[in-house]
């Protein structure tokens, strides 16, 4: 599919020959991408875990992408500073997305004044409402709804029973999984005189460019103002996104994240599984909340951070095992309170 | 859209006249609400945080929504002795909900059997099974599937793709938003002999009036009887509530609050954010259980509980604090051990 | 609807006759099974908590599974060593699947190379791709939709709007509840060069025979190899189950369960609500993860955890009465603290 040569060139990778053969040609064809233990003669493997460094020597792979050069392979190495981002790139080559064929089903539903662009595809049981504007080469998957005013940025695909709510702004190149809703009313509600009042939800929800959202994550529309995820950030599954939070770029958010209304969250953010960010608090760039844990504050400093109420990771993973040694502080102090009592006497 | 002297009469709150203008018309029309900074001169806005205190001299608004009187400013002010609330009523005269115009699409699928009121909003892709009731001024987004034997009461909203299994019940002014499924079967199983053995789910599931149900819920059908949520209470998104839960009026349930089978929820009930509530567990009215927390056993008193196993809050901040200060103790206990060493000889 | 005969030869339970009438018939037909507490004459009722054992004496009903033999009772008495095992075979026949009437809606679009199996009943609004494998039996309610290549094993329940993307293969008699998306990509990027590099999810999905899934539920595709979930294995409502996970046999993960990328958890495995399993974990067959917890290393031993990070459960249990008494702790340390001072005077 692609040459040792030119897959060298996308990755901007150094070549290194098989051991004492120099001369090898690099412009053959490397026909899969494949992992190190199981990869055939033509394949292309990598190494992103040392744990795997064994398989380097049996490994059958004509080609390898490595961290650093291996002497005595009889592999060609590519050498590229981040191996697993590089295999990621290869792999996006040798397993390029489905192809579909552009065309609108009768079984849709099209308001006369939503616009679609060029090369669109259309399932049965889709819905498009007034005024949306569908981008070209966009793909819409059987049971999606789109509602009026939505705009839906070129090449972007939305997969099954995704809803759009009105105004939704999508951007270009976004992969939407089945099921996901955004713009839905956020939870704004004012308790009182009896009952609890509904806050209409009148701001919009904007998604940026290249941004990939698993299957049933809600995005909420902003009760005033718009809540917003930023170019590249990537939502998994079953993701939460409260009305009015800004998510900058590049930013990753694992299963059952919940981001409450207002919170900011900078670039290059991670968001652990079943974590919490609270209500209009702010986490700057590069923060990384791990997995069952609540940032109750504003986190300024880039770091990793833990636990509820979530403080630096260090920090929590000292306090975890100072817990676990309560039961030796209790021993020590009854031994204390005992020897005390004695020299008491 | 209303004028001052109509909104006061409406929130029932006391109208304050500008500094030195005891005379000025409260006829005049209020154009728009809009947030206390960037309000215009028609404007009517709001004071609910002590935060934008600062904002009640520079505000351009011609009426503002306040707890307390404010003397010498140049804006209407309308006393209420709850401001947010007074806001959200506010907020519904000014953002009135969609309007839709009735009609029963030809691409929809209806069982013969099915009684459909009068005002019904039915688009295209929706599924009404044999013997459901659809009330007055209903609208059924695409892709709805309503069950046999449902009922949907008057002025309901159900956004697309809503499913309600056969026999759900929804009361007046309901609004559920997309993806949200009512009436699946509880998780009700007995393992033994070799197998987990499924316990049929034969109850169902009653929604009162004035409920609103985030995107992508569950609402699970009871085992032998129903589940049941009472009037005015308010689920945010990926909310679960399990079979034979009966949650009373007016609690409000935050994102990926799981309540397990058969707990009992009272009136004014708040869960927090991933927060759970154990099997049969009983929560009083007006507990609040906070986020990222789990109460194991009943709850008798009104009051915020924190952790998992959840506490009253005030315990559980002195034990996270007294948590925090164990490096200290470690300290302290070494020290102590020492000197009483030192003692002994 | 069954005789307390075949009742008792069904459940290989042993029939203990009324006291002092040991020639009653036991061909007379139970028409319902109730709770203890309301069962009328011609009931079958069980007793699976010893809290109700006050209702033996008082109920109506004619015939109840029990563990073991309560003298004295004018019941028939069905003894069985796992009376809520009993109980939920007993009330499969009490309360039947509902049947439905095969058929093809002509509104579902059906690939011309989808293969459907015998007896099976397509809703409307029902997409099924190309190359797909419909099995006997097969129920499809509207708005499911099933990518190429998929596979959908004998007897099988799809609900409304369940997706299941290409290449997914389910097996016999699964029951899959409304929203349930099977086969969206999984959550793989690699970081790096100024972009979060998307890895292309190429695995597929496999789920075994008697498997149930709740709504909402989302079961990713691997990224090389297959996502996999064993025979008779049970996922509740919002269930997130990573790429490359393998799930045994007969286990069963309550709602919000998140099992991270290429976990693996054994046979008769429970998962709590709101826990995680984090990436490459091994639970071993039996392992009981508590709600809320996280296991973040292997778990070889069968046996209850709980906590983050989780410990076996008697631990987690002293643990967290441990720092209850830190403020006891404290105050014993303040103590010996001004004894000791008082000492070294």
């Amino acid at each position: 599919m692609i040459s040792i040569k030119d897959l060298a060139a996308l990755l901007k990778a150094e070549i290194i020959f098989p051991s004492g053969q120099e001369n090898l040609a690099v412009t053959k064809d490397l026909k899969a991408l494949a992992p190190i233990a199981s990869a055939a003669a033509d394949d292309v493997t990598f190494l992103a875990n040392d744990d795997y460094e064994k398989y380097l020597t049996i490994t059958k792979a004509a080609c390898i992408i490595v961290k650093r050069v291996y002497p005595g392979l009889t592999a060609f190495q590519l050498v590229h500073a981040n191996p697993y981002w590089a295999f990621a790139k290869a792999a996006q080559i040798f397993f390029p997305p489905k192809k579909h064929s552009p065309g609108i089903s009768s079984q849709a539903t099209i308001a006369k004044s939503a616009v679609i662009g060029e090369g669109v595809t259309v399932f049965p049981h889709v819905y498009i409402g007034e005024r949306a504007v569908i981008g070209e080469n966009v793909v819409l998957y059987p049971g999606v709804y789109i509602g009026d005013d939505c705009r839906i940025g070129d090449n972007s695909i939305l997969r099954a029973n995704v809803v759009c709510e009105d105004r939704v702004v999508i951007g270009k190149r976004a992969l939407i999984h089945a099921g996901s809703v955004l713009g839905a009313d956020g939870f704004g509600f004012a308790p009182g005189e009896g009952e609890v009042a509904k806050i209409p939800q009148i701001g919009g929800v904007r998604i940026g460019d290249d941004v990939e959202i698993g299957g049933l994550s809600t995005i909420d529309r902003g009760a005033l103002e718009d809540t917003e995820v930023g170019n590249g950030t990537k939502l998994d599954s079953h993701v939460h996104i409260g009305h009015g939070v800004k998510v900058g770029n590049n930013s990753m958010l694992c299963a059952f994240s919940g981001i409450a209304g207002s919170a900011r969250l900078g670039n290059w953010v991670v968001t652990g599984g079943h974590s919490a960010v609270g209500n209009r608090v702010v986490l700057a760039d590069g923060v990384q909340l791990g997995a069952m844990s609540a940032m109750t504050k504003n986190a300024d400093e880039k770091g990793a951070y833990l636990g509820f109420p979530a403080i630096p990771q260090g920090e929590w993973r000292r306090q975890v095992a100072r817990v676990r040694k309560l039961a030796d502080f209790e021993e020590k102090l009854k031994d204390l309170s005992v020897r005390v009592r004695e020299l008491e006497k």
